[in-house]
């Protein structure tokens, strides 16, 4: 074992695998943020990117910051300050954002369900019957914690029948351009979404959209916080091609080069592509006795349960020592349950590689794990035979 | 003319140009945020960083956003919400900082000076004395929109005699890495920086430095805003080598290197290099009758004032069509000034070329400019007889 060569693989649920165009264009000489060059580059990615967000034109704001400073930006630039908030979450994001909106100063109601499982939507229906004067509603559609996929749409139903006033801000960090999403269809307000998940580039950029009401909405109240964040003087800008601030322009360059990529692909074709990879992960997961984790699993990671007797974080060290670096459970899941995930750049033959790399790991924890079995179980995955 | 070859150049003061070796650190395989040879290479940059910073151990924190991201984080995790901030002013970024006060909710004195004019320590010490519960002062080092170098030696001994409890917090984005600065010595409070300046990466980084005393001050007590950017969240996580966000892992590992070449010169011999690109640039200007429009100028930039009958814009257009990007004036000072700048990587001979560039763009623009005097300026500046 210790003799054998293995190559570094990323199968976390970003930061992601980056195709080598787009670390090629992040190494181009930097280009200076108003000048034309940067400018063209930057409204053509600002238009790949509402593609992949199925909304209109140059709707999609780029900021520099991780996906939570996304979600920041568009929580205070959407929400007027002091107002009511319902947080829905069962998983640690979706706890970020209630206890962010808390600090924020908004009063926080919270919905919670048991982590990796889905929303019970008669609770949220009759929560929002009883909650007067709501302003928005929160919620993660892929939690990257417990790889649950929440139904974003069935509680934009609900909201817009229960509660038609109140606004749909969306996560979709390890979501977009991997599950399906209709801002428009599902009447969302808010999607924000990070460079290192689906769009495989490396971390640094966050993106908000917003809806028209949500604009019109927030349009001169009062705002809870961040100047940096605060959208509104980001997008007069970035409808002329420049930013408020200076931008991570390099990231830029690499997020064109990636989306381009993406779009060549067809959207659709990427959200069955992942779905797909995703089913082959959690089926090989399965072959070798790890139950998946979500109720509704998301095709963005694979949250397997790893029996007791053999233990995550061994499972995890075991998969390092063949080159692969694996999340694991975050807080009390952490001993629980392995996150692989092939949302970056990887094809049928990344799922077939992972499969084995998974059976190899937990036969290094667990000699009686069964053998030659993870790589049929994805195989039949890929062919749609789950 | 239009048959000529030109390179581009970037004679910014930010985003600058960026060593070779950086970019190829850019194009590395993305690594995990939370794995070790993220971990390595993010203590390394931040112990490199607080040499730079002339600061203790691992005192500098590192934030993904822009430098006004940056700015907003010190204020807000070091000056408690609604305390009373005297904001010296006498440029774009000075203002901007007053402005992000005011918008985050901070009772804002302003005391400004004209554009390029240093401040009179005198009013200073008046308008100090004058004001009761003055929790912090807001200041530019270099004011990078009309190149002066501001005395925040001088400001901050005033401060420390005439209202010792004021909080001392510096913009040093440009000048970090460039002027002589020692937060230690001074009695600085808060520095802040961003990594496309004087550090020579893309835009994308942030760096913030705060004192003990503002640790101590702002802890437990309200804050002001932003949630990502409380660094009170990322301090804790910053001293295990991890971050409380996912950062911009590809900048973090192009800042690692170019820190490293900084350092490998040397920081003073840093400072002194710069001194003389920048006093060479100023000294072309002379020799072509652009005077220099600040009063005590920075070492990261040279606003020259261009003469009515040429015009600023038309100079920037010659200097483009010869491939170089350079700053212009910002507000009112937009048809008046251009800032060329060799902040980035950049030796003698890149002064010597830029002279001759500017030379160059200035006869394009008008005939009756002088021919064969930029470089032997610049070079007499290099030699150190301005």
């Amino acid at each position: 074992m210790s003799a054998a060569f293995f190559k570094p693989r990323l199968l976390a649920p970003g930061p992601v695998e980056v195709p080598p165009a787009v670390l090629e264009a992040l190494a181009r000489p930097v280009t200076h943020h108003r000048a034309p060059a940067f400018r063209e580059t930057f409204l053509r990615a600002r238009e790949r990117l509402a593609t992949v967000f199925s909304v209109p034109g140059d709707d999609v704001l780029i900021v520099t910051g991780s996906g939570t400073a996304g979600f920041e930006a568009a929580l205070v630039s959407a929400v007027p300050a002091g107002d009511r908030v319902l947080a829905l979450h069962a998983g640690r994001f979706g706890e970020r954002w209630a206890a962010m909106a808390e600090s924020l100063g908004y009063q926080v109601e919270h919905l919670e369900a048991a982590p990796g499982a889905e929303f019970d939507l008669s609770e949220v229906a009759e929560r929002l019957d009883a909650t007067s004067q709501l302003a928005a509603v929160t919620l993660v559609q892929s939690e990257t914690s417990t790889g649950a996929l929440h139904d974003v749409r069935a509680v934009a139903e609900l909201v817009r029948r229960v509660r038609p006033e109140a606004l749909v801000l969306v996560d979709a960090v390890t979501s977009l351009a991997c599950a399906e999403l209709r801002p428009l269809e599902w009447g969302l307000d808010a999607v924000v979404s990070g460079s290192q998940k689906g769009v495989m580039t490396p971390p640094g950029l966050a993106f908000v959209w917003l809806s028209e009401r949500a604009w019109q909405r927030s349009e001169g109240a009062g705002r809870a916080g961040s100047y940096y964040l605060d959208l509104h003087r980001e997008r007069a800008k970035q409808a002329g091609g420049q930013t408020a601030f200076t931008p991570a322009v390099s990231l830029v360059a690499g997020l064109d080069v990636a989306l381009g990529m993406l779009l060549d692909e067809g959207l659709e074709n990427v959200w069955r592509r992942r779905a797909g990879l995703n089913a082959a992960l959690l089926a090989a997961g399965g072959a070798l006795g790890l139950r998946q984790f979500a109720a509704r699993p998301s095709p963005a990671v694979a949250a397997l349960v790893v029996p007791e007797g053999i233990g995550a974080r061994a499972v995890l060290s075991a998969a390092r020592a063949r080159g692969a670096t694996l999340a694991g459970g975050q807080g009390e899941l952490a001993g629980t349950i392995i996150r692989p995930s092939l949302l970056g750049y990887a094809d049928r033959y990344d799922a077939v590689a992972a499969a084995q790399l998974l059976e190899d790991a937990l036969h290094d924890v667990d000699a009686d794990t069964p053998q030659g079995v993870a790589v049929p179980a994805a195989l039949r995955a890929l062919a749609g035979e789950a």
